[in-house]
């Protein structure tokens, strides 16, 4: 391969984050700006990582006794006006929709036919599904009602980031009604869980689950808890949310349940959603300066077959090996789908191979007349370097090759966490926690910090005095007991009494 | 069961069809109106329909070399003015966004935050998807691009039925880039071979193929094929279609490819659809005065299982028989995917089995004490009456559920396959034309004609006569010779001679 002494994405990850980040996205082809303001395109290969994320989630829902549903995109005005932190949170950003015709006026298109009531385009659809559970729900016989939606929804964001901070996005929201808080948290509890999975097990992420403080909280909960990211900048990323609603949605929306001593009572709602924000977080977690890194549970493909052919004649037996050697690896199942197999026979240059490197292929093979010759095939990880290739008989491959995808599936993962533990600290000194969140290096701004683990006296000015000065929040109180640890503290900013150690950090 | 005289749907097709429509749709829990004008709520049992005809599509798709990807929600007012066909065909019924905030004023909400463009919610994405088109393809080494979107779409509708015409619906919208016209004459022909597949062979539903005259193609198009069905009321209902847009789009757009000569061509593109109208379809194609029939191979669910206590001691073997039994069916696959298996042990009346047979769930098996001393079960199946039940061993029935399933799937298909044959005549005097669609019985005048088969001479004018007179369409002209027939005729309504019979109908 021709480019082995530079790097295949320009600027580096040290030399430019941002524009890395940008950088990788359009040569691993997993996405693109749109003519439309804040709006993406997801390419196929990005949105294949999509689909894996919901076959995966979807299976996990279903299993919980979870059934999928589909709201209307659009929401009365009126309606998000009936919770009223939930107007406060969405009326600032949102697409408003207030005619539907259009009319030729003077040659030129213009909007007609004005609507009595503007609608919004859903930015989260509580107050829309609230409205029909309202109608469900008659009596506790018809709960716990559990909901989940795959759709898009709208946030008229105005600085945007592919992926991580869009105008539109994909995701899923759940919706469900109980009969009891502890019912309705609990279940909020394993959803929360579910994430946790996902992200752990399949998008190899390491994440910190906790709660937010009150100012973080989703307009409108009760109680948010989250998964948080680090990223390569060590910034953190909010990867999934899951909401205790309590009844304030039921109470905006009117669910009432005749109870088991038929009583009419308020229900007890949850919400909870991950987005195409992920494969942001999948990104900013695994590639390098060579392009994407796609975790082998997730990848669009795991292995590409990359026939060499040194004359004209090569040709035919070489593609006959080739195809012989999908078909036998397409038999395989790996997480729970078929092994995803890719032929690139379209030139033999370096080009070609550094294409895949940059998708982030878990596996790219090469075989040619010698190869061949030898029944073996000239392999290459995408977890190790481009340099570091050997080859391996082809009888071997084929009966390894989910070993070595689980293999890599486990270095991904391994690689992140520590990534996310050489930068986690225990700061417990005012001083060291304003260094900690300076840039020290002005040549790399963007990368420095990390996640710092200090005590927190749980007062909103405190919260804000460091979000003001430092562009530092609170990422979650964490229900883990190394983090949180075991013990009272001093608070980092105002030294009074705290209850336990929160997770600080500047975030996306 | 209880209502064994009168039937489960009330009206029933004879004394009201239209009502008789939504109240199936209701009795099987498969949508509701929503607070949104237009706009559907599709419920679970509704929406795994659409789940599973996702399924099977995205596999047929797959298996063509398509991919999948996702484009903007939004389209900038002036793309749907580059083609000029299209623009009239879209601009008098979309959704137009003109503000991206809300603001309080005198406690009020109101729209702020003026666009300086108004964007378009997606009628369809031919527009903005040729927009990323111009951009990916540069030469002929790129082509054909193969991409299909799984999408909701927004078309103002004045007149609403749930899942035939909203105002909002779920849909795939294929769009392909081709350097021949021959090559995209021939992918636009094998999508609409793959939309009769599943038509004929997942929803039992029977479709004609055909090409649309010039007042019916989709605005821009070259050629509009589609598949036609007929409903239980004998209007047809176009279930898909399939454009080949030649080069407008391409023209509209700048798809420009550099040929193998080297030279600068425009491009050839198509595009395909199918949408949430066919559950509306696959209703009015199965369901009857009971309620809703599933065909097996697209059922949300295939077997009920209905424990029936006489005492509470009987509670636990019952049980205990009945989750073994749902333990062996879960193990088979059916169709493609596992044996779908509900248990309902609600209550033992009469009116649960009802809401299964109107749910339309293709086999229910009750199963009490006496069935278990023998080793039977209490088999009923959705496609005969529902005083037709028997008994049957336990193991036969697990041996033989999935021949059974393909019964039912064979004959639900034959029997809407035989309702069309025996309303589809072949007319060539005029006034047994007008007698055809005129109805007969005023008691049901929603329920007369058919498809007629008859000469056209192509004129627009004749179109037009009789779609003014009778509102009857031209549903397509069939490519089975078959329909056609085998020679010249004479026109239906002017006597002049024509090339082939096409099939007129009134339609939704």
């Amino acid at each position: 391969m021709g480019k082995s002494e530079t790097r295949a994405i320009q600027p580096t990850r040290e030399e430019n984050y941002s524009e890395w980040y940008q950088q990788v996205i359009k040569a691993a082809d997993l996405a693109e700006a749109s003519p439309v303001r804040g709006c993406m395109v997801i390419k196929p290969w990005g949105y294949e990582v999509w689909e894996n994320i919901r076959h995966v989630l979807d299976g996990m829902f279903k299993a919980e006794g979870v059934k999928n549903a589909y709201f209307p995109l659009f929401i009365p005005m009126e309606f998000l006006q009936k919770e009223a932190e939930h107007v406060e949170g969405f009326a600032t950003e949102c697409a408003v929709v207030t005619h539907h015709r259009l009319e030729k006026s003077d040659g030129k298109l213009v909007p007609a036919g004005e609507l009595a009531e503007p609608l919004i385009v859903r930015p989260t659809s509580e107050t829309i599904i609230g409205e029909s559970f309202s109608r469900w729900v008659k009596s506790y016989r018809d709960l716990p009602v559990l909901i989940n939606q795959w759709a898009n929804v709208v946030r008229w964001e105005m600085r945007t980031r592919i992926f991580l901070r869009t105008s539109e996005f994909l995701w899923q929201e759940g919706h469900t009604v109980h009969a009891s808080a502890d019912e309705a948290m609990a279940l909020a509890g394993r959803m929360l869980d579910l994430y946790e999975t996902l992200a752990r097990d399949y998008l190899a992420i390491p994440v910190i689950k906790g709660r937010k403080s009150e100012s973080e909280r989703f307009p409108g909960a009760v109680e948010t808890m989250c998964i948080e990211a680090m990223m390569q900048d060590r910034k953190a990323l909010q990867a999934g949310t899951s909401h205790f609603l309590g009844r304030n949605f039921a109470k905006a929306s009117n669910i009432l349940f005749q109870s088991e001593r038929g009583r009419m009572e308020l229900a007890w709602t949850t919400s909870w959603g991950v987005s195409t924000r992920l494969i942001g977080g999948l990104i900013m977690s695994h590639a390098d300066d060579d392009g994407m890194v796609m975790p082998p549970k997730i990848a669009p493909a795991h292995v590409v077959l990359l026939p060499i052919f040194r004359k004209d004649s090569d040709r035919q037996p070489v593609m006959e090996y080739v195809e012989n050697l999908a078909a036998r690896l397409r038999e395989k199942q790996y997480a729970g789908r078929r092994l995803g197999v890719e032929i690139d026979a379209k030139e033999t240059g370096g080009a070609r191979g550094w294409e895949w490197i940059k998708k982030g292929i878990p596996i790219r093979v090469e075989i040619g007349p010698k190869d061949m010759a030898k029944g073996a095939v000239f392999m290459g990880r995408r977890d190790t370097s481009h340099r570091d290739r050997k080859s391996v008989g082809t009888d071997l491959f084929v009966d390894t090759v989910t070993d070595i995808l689980d293999d890599i599936q486990y270095k991904t993962y391994q690689k992140a966490l520590e990534f996310r533990e050489a930068h986690t600290v225990f700061i417990d000194a005012r001083d060291g926690f304003y260094d900690f969140f300076t840039p020290s290096n002005p040549q790399q701004p963007e990368i420095h910090g990390g996640f710092a683990l200090s005590h927190w006296c749980g007062s909103p000015e405190c919260e804000k005095k460091i979000k003001d000065e430092l562009s530092v929040t609170i990422r979650c109180i964490p229900y883990d007991r190394n983090l949180a640890g075991d013990g009272p503290g001093r608070c980092i900013c105002c030294g009074k009494e705290s209850p336990c150690r929160v997770v600080f950090a500047k975030a996306y």
